[in-house]
């Protein structure tokens, strides 16, 4: 991880100053690494030995910073990991046009690496990801999406990634088909447990002590799944409710708390949580034909990590 | 190009709706896809008789279209070839996210064609378009902007996508490095004429009849060329005039048309054209060592189309 994190620095470079001082808020701020981390967890588990995969989990991440420069963009966020957000202190425009150049950057460094398998694999990840956040924003301020719906938005624009990470470990590894898919797997369901907790501690406020907003997506009128637990849980008054500040965006003093009463009420949280642990226990169960030891434990253990975030 | 038109549209498409809808907006709007002919007649002129040059052409294309949708949104542009732009009818978001798409399509279907050489030159003109769009953020506002540093904004927003387009036809005809590089000389060439032609439009009245919006580069206070030689050019007043404009954004009724007495007065227009026909020169100049014929006469005329839009 420190060698990816060098790399990452160093490629991030740009004779136009701004950019590294941009990039750098963001990735010095720091942030969990885990997809850098499964592309090297993966490929190690999956018995690779050379220094492949350190670029390639660079990589990743680059793609992973370039959208979320992009997303706090869409989104008007104001905080990203516990700090002002990047276009909140540079501005809309050097966000959009530093993930543009995180973006090319990250492409540069795959075909630097000269596999056309792992180029293949996250450049059909990024068109994924880029669909899937069209489709959030569609589907964003529609209490009448479905949870089927819901679940595509978040396989593509969190699972993609995650599940390209870890493929890749076994493309460099040089394994077949079956390990590729078998990782896959593991990332695909990790990647959809982290996004499900997520969208909880969106709603926990204890999270508001970690330096992280709590209501962003409440605010944004999002459809995650604790909201359309709550609301076909509902009444009428509670459905109401819901109508006015998710779909009109009629929000007033009090409404984030309310919500949370009745996510509380119908169990919404809970349930949310039980769904990402039954995901998590499907990463797990791919990792099953993988021999027993660090890498495999490590993945296992992200796994917990993700899921940890909201016990 | 008909063959290259199709693919464009087949491959914008999405389930998710709104993807094909904006991207049709603005590919079906026309542009002169003049990139994508760049590539279809490289290729041919450099002895290329295959079918890849099409795909690739569209990749080109929808490069180009990502950066106008981004650029777009970071103008803050209400008009785009005479129709409303994406970012005005669909908004910011949309406008991030679809961009994001057709760049990531852009490299799936690259990775389909399988050359690395392709993958190589047009991932490190994605990296020099973004970083070229920060440098031109980094100099708006700004007359103490050199000229070098102006050429340095345009040669990589606009030229090195020209170059690149270009270029790739000779690698898909399998020629060697020298004529890779006349035909990259030939697109940095026109690339630079093509954008300093391009920046003396924005002071052209005429074109408003043309459906284009004129003074957009003036409201925006981008430093162009038009704009440093009048600055260059003007005593002390004239100075205050652009420092106020340009530097201060203090604009009001009648400074556009002002800003354009003032470029007469010292023949900044015509001096920029005569910078770009010098630029032209060299583009046809680089064509020197191909075979004429149909092709290479295509390509000599893109270079009078493309200053001959100011005469």
């Amino acid at each position: 991880m420190e060698a990816c994190n060098r790399v990452i620095v160093s490629r991030m470079q740009s004779p136009v100053e701004l950019i590294p001082r941009l990039a750098a808020h963001l990735v010095a701020a720091g942030g969990k690494r885990i997809r850098p981390m499964l592309t090297i967890a993966a490929a190690r588990m999956a018995g690779y030995r050379g220094e492949r995969h350190i670029n390639l989990a660079a990589c990743v991440e680059f793609i992973h910073t370039a959208t979320l420069l992009h997303d706090d963009v869409v989104d008007e966020s104001q905080l990203r990991r516990g700090l002002a957000s990047a276009n909140a202190v540079f501005g809309n425009k050097a966000s959009v046009l530093v993930g543009d150049f995180l973006f090319s950057r990250s492409f540069e460094l795959m075909v630097e690496d000269g596999s056309l398998s792992v180029l293949a694999i996250l450049s059909a990840a990024s068109s994924t990801i880029a669909q899937g956040e069209v489709l959030q924003l569609v589907t964003q301020n529609d209490l009448a999406t479905t949870e089927a719906q819901y679940l595509e938005v978040i396989r593509c624009k969190t699972a993609a990634l995650f599940a390209a990470a870890t493929r890749i470990g076994a493309v460099v590894a040089g394994r077949g088909r079956e390990e590729e898919e078998a990782l896959e797997a593991y990332g695909l369901n990790l990647g959809t447990a982290f996004q499900l907790v997520d969208d909880v501690l969106d709603y926990a406020a204890e999270q508001e002590r970690l330096g992280k907003t709590v209501g962003d997506d409440f605010r944004e009128g999002k459809v995650t799944l604790p909201v359309l637990l709550a609301y076909a849980a509902g009444d009428e008054e509670e459905r109401a409710f819901w109508r006015r500040t998710i779909e009109d965006q009629d929000q007033r003093e009090g409404d984030l708390e309310h919500a949370m009463r009745l996510m509380a009420r119908h169990g919404a949280l809970a349930e949310t949580v039980r769904r990402a642990e039954a995901y998590g226990d499907r990463a797990r169960a791919a990792l099953a034909g993988f021999p027993d030891g660090a890498e495999r434990q490590a993945l296992a253990g992200i796994v917990e990590f993700c899921i940890d975030r909201v016990r």
